[in-house]
């Protein structure tokens, strides 16, 4: 049996239903946390552990530029990381996560020196990591179309913190705010590119279980936090 | 025996006796450039293969920040992908080297193809790479401090091409003209960044090695060029 190579619209709807059916928007953490029911210390297990999750963005962003030998792929990838990093000291994604940790009443010192960050959350993140080292670039590239679902949440956590959890600083929101726009960029690039360059059976096939392997990261970061929480 | 951490002048000392030694611009090929002596084809010879180091340099640095945990290092080192990729089409180092060998009379096709890159040539540069991705990046960094002795090599085959070489057509040495000013930049970057993390006695005794290492790297580029110049 010969295996045929998708159209583009089913391409795109089979990574649109790993989204609908994985993506960590459904997970009773984030269910709780945008109902408004998460403890203070709970939301700053939350904001810690993700921390993590976003120092990290950056090398992940370039081993996929390290594995790219297309120039023009480079070229459009490459905002990503000055995104994260930002261009000057007290620009950039980890410095706003940061004001976010600090709006919540943490130090940077804490969030930065790891303290609160769970083995499961590190293991999960660094596999994220790993893969984009390790895969062929456009199957990493898949991997980050977790993107293409994130303004609807981002837009509803942003709701749920402004009316739910006031104890936090309202300028601990750039980030949020800042996302539900850069996501829709960023997720546009990547589909595209996904859609380009995943160009035969088995590297759709394989874009589809990156897009899964990727949900799956998220979800065992927020099983991580949940536990710490339960726990501590 | 204690090995002692070297103080900085006596790490600085070490690190420029690698170049005074081992860089190329003692290697038999470059004297019979920078003395007029090669032959057309030798120069496309050089142009075509030398290409295929300058492609993978944006890779090479995209690994450095990939490996390396600190957001003002990646800052720092950031420019160094868009020097060579270019930030919109037609622009950054990989395209005016393209113009160099146009100049030379190539096509930017028979470059792009890379059917004039010695095997030699490609195990060299591969070699760097992979280096790069492999090894912690302060002793990364470290390798691409034949920057510091780039700046005389360079003004010196500006001098020789045009004086030697008049039938390359001047636009072509946009590439040399740039690197004699931001050479001086990248190396003093690279310089400041190995003197400060390669601060174990391993550390530094491993820089000057990786320092080495690039020597050889870029003295068997030149090996590779001069054979396939020799046997074709």
């Amino acid at each position: 049996m010969e295996i045929k190579l998708w159209d583009k619209e089913t391409f795109l709807a089979r990574l649109r239903d790993v989204g609908t059916k994985q993506y960590h928007h459904q997970h009773p953490f984030h269910i709780r946390m945008n109902a408004g029911q998460l403890a203070p210390n709970a939301i700053r297990a939350w904001v810690a552990n993700r921390f993590y999750y976003q120092r990290n963005l950056p090398m992940k962003d370039a081993a996929i530029i390290s594995n790219c030998p297309i120039r023009e792929v480079r070229r459009t990838w490459l905002h990503r990381i000055s995104d994260h990093d930002g261009s000057t000291p007290g620009t950039g994604g980890i410095e706003t996560w940061l004001k976010l940790a600090e709006a919540c009443g943490m130090s940077r010192e804490e969030i930065l020196d790891e303290r609160h960050v769970a083995p499961s959350v590190r293991f999960a993140v660094d596999a994220y990591v790993n893969f984009a080292r390790s895969k062929p670039w456009p199957i990493a590239v898949a991997s980050s179309l977790t993107e293409l679902f994130a303004p609807d949440l981002m837009a509803e956590r942003l709701a749920a913190f402004q009316k739910y959890y006031t104890w936090v600083k309202p300028e601990g929101f750039d980030y949020f705010r800042g996302r539900v726009v850069q996501a829709r960029v960023d997720s546009d690039e990547g589909l595209q590119l996904t859609l380009q360059y995943c160009d035969t059976p088995a590297l759709q096939e394989e874009a589809v279980r990156a897009l899964s392997f990727k949900c799956d990261v998220l979800w065992t970061i927020l099983d991580g936090i949940q536990a710490a929480c339960t726990t501590s």
